[in-house]
C-alpha cells in the first residue's frame, strides 16, 4: 500500500512525502497534531495539515532561526521563543553558553508533548535548566509580560489558523516593547518563491518596517517546505548582522552545525534580484 | 478534472504541479518530450518524466548557469554550451556583447522544434548571429573538434538516460582539452539536497576534480526542482569566481535579470555545512 502525505494547503504545487507509518494523530484544543514516519527522511510534525518539521532537514531552520541572531547580538542573555513547540529552536538556543534564560512561550501543549514522545532529536533541550516553557498565547504573552529581552524569536505556524496574529503590526510592536534598547527579533517569514504561498509575504515585512528601524530578509534552503526556500526577517534596533557578527564568540563555541558557519551567516542576507524586488517593491 | 504532474523518478519524496492542459507529447529519437500548461507556474519541459524548465523559475537556474562564469572570465569570447536545447542558457549568454561565437550542441533535435513552438520565452535567442546549432552527441563534439573556447556550459539532463555520459572523468578531460589555457567549464551538478537524488553528486565532483585543478559547488534556488536546491559545478584552469569577477564589465552591462547580481556572484559559493561536507567528505 502506497501513502503520501501532501499539504493541506496545496493549491497548484507542491511536495509529496511517502509514509511508511502514521504514529500518531490528536486533535489539541487548537489544531490537529499528526506524526508521520517517512520513508526516507525521517520523521514529519504536522499541524493542522502542513508540514512544521521534518527530521531530515529541521537543521536547516532551527538552526538559521537562532544562530543568525545569537552570533550578531554581543551578549544574548535573555531570550524568548514565542510558538517553538517543536523544541528545535530551544535546542540550538540553548547551546550557546552566553545565553543564561530561554522563555518559551506555546500555545499548543500537546505540540510539546508529541513532540518529546515522537521526535526526540527535536525535543532533546526540554529538561535544559535555562528553560522556562509557559503555555499560553504568545500575543498576550508579549502584550503583558514586564520582562524584556535581549534577543526575541518568533518561531510560529503559516500566518492562518491559530498563529495569524504572530504576523501582524500590533503583535511586531509588542515585541518591539520587550525588546531592550539594543535588542533583536527574528521571525520566520514564509516563503517568497511558492506560487501560492509568498502572498503573505510583502505584507508582512511592511507590518515588521512599520515598528523597527531596520528590517532585512534572510533565506534558508529547507527541503521540506515548498519551494525550498524559506525566509526570516532580522529587525534589529541596533545591530547589525554582518558588522556586529561575532566572529571571537562563534570561533570559541565550535559547535558542530550542519547548515550554519561563517560565511552563511553574511551570504543569507544576500537575495536574488526577485525576492528583493518582491518585498521592496 | 484534476491532473497532476509528478516526475517519473520521485521515489520517496518530490514535487507535484497541477496541470491545466497537455501542450504537446512526442517521441523523439532519444526521449519522450512533452510540455504542459500548469495552473500558474506557466509552461513546463519535460523530458523523459523529468522536469527540464519551468516558465515559472527557468530564470534561476538559466541566470546562474550563464552569468557565474562570462562574469569571471575576462574575455569570454569563443563559448561552447553541451545540452540546452532548450534554449535558455543561450538566451542569456547571447545577451554579453563581449561573446562573439556561440556553439550549442544538442544531441536532440525536437527539444530544440518543441522549444521554439511551445516554450518562446526560453527559445527567445535561437536566431542570434552569434549562434551556430549543431544537432549531434555533445561527447563526440567535444572529442573531435579543433576548436578551442574560453567557456564551456554543460547543461545537460540528468545522470540516467541519453545523458549519462556528460557525467562521465573521460568527457571532462575532453571539455578540459578543449579549453584555452584560461578557460573555465561550469556544468550543471543536480541536486545535493534531495533524499534520492542526491546520490550522484559526490562521484560527478570526484570526476571533474581528478581533470580541473579547481573546482568548487555554487548553489541557486529553483523551485521547480526537488529541494529547491540546484548546484553547479564551477571547473577552471586559472580564473577565481570571486577575486576575479568582472564587476566593470557587470555594472556597464546593467541587464535586468531576476535571480543573479553582483553579491549572489559570491553568496553562490559559500555552501551549508553538510552540502561541503557531502561533496567533500
Amino acid at each position: 500500500m502506497d501513502l503520501w502525505f501532501t499539504e493541506s494547503d496545496m493549491k497548484t504545487y507542491g511536495l509529496v512525502f511517502k509514509i511508511k507509518k502514521t504514529l500518531y494523530v490528536g486533535k489539541s484544543k487548537y489544531q490537529t497534531v499528526a506524526v508521520f514516519e517517512t520513508v526516507d527522511m525521517g520523521r514529519l510534525l504536522v499541524l493542522d495539515g502542513l508540514v512544521m518539521s521534518c527530521e531530515y532537514d529541521e537543521f536547516a531552520y532551527h538552526e538559521m532561526i537562532a544562530h543568525v541572531p545569537l552570533y550578531t547580538h554581543p551578549s544574548p542573555e535573555n531570550v524568548l521563543i514565542i510558538g517553538g513547540g517543536d523544541g528545535g529552536t530551544v535546542r540550538e538556543v540553548v547551546k550557546h553558553d552566553i545565553v543564561k534564560s530561554v522563555d518559551l512561550v506555546e500555545i499548543d501543549e500537546e505540540v510539546i508533548k508529541v513532540t518529546k514522545e515522537y521526535l526526540p532529536i527535536l525535543g532533546s533541550a526540554f529538561d535544559s535548566p535555562k528553560l522556562n516553557i509557559h503555555i499560553g498565547d504568545g500575543i498576550e504573552y508579549v502584550k503583558d509580560t514586564d520582562k524584556r529581552y535581549d534577543v526575541i524569536i518568533v518561531d510560529g505556524s503559516d500566518p492562518v489558523g491559530p498563529a495569524v496574529g504572530l504576523f501582524s503590526e500590533s503583535f511586531y510592536r509588542d515585541c518591539y516593547e520587550r525588546l531592550k534598547e539594543d535588542g533583536i527579533m527574528v521571525a520566520q517569514t514564509e516563503t517568497p518563491y511558492d506560487v501560492n504561498l509568498r502572498v503573505h509575504v510583502p505584507q508582512i515585512y511592511k507590518n515588521i518596517r512599520k515598528v523597527f528601524p531596520d528590517t532585512r530578509m534572510y533565506i534558508a534552503n529547507v527541503a521540506c517546505y515548498p519551494s525550498g526556500m524559506w525566509s526570516f526577517a532580522f529587525a534589529t534596533k541596533k545591530y547589525d548582522p554582518i558588522k556586529d557578527f561575532q566572529g571571537v564568540r562563534y570561533e570559541k563555541d565550535g559547535f558542530k552545525l550542519k547548515y550554519y558557519n561563517d560565511q552563511i551567516h553574511k551570504a543569507c542576507f544576500i537575495l536574488p534580484n526577485f525576492v528583493r524586488d518582491f518585498i521592496d517593491g
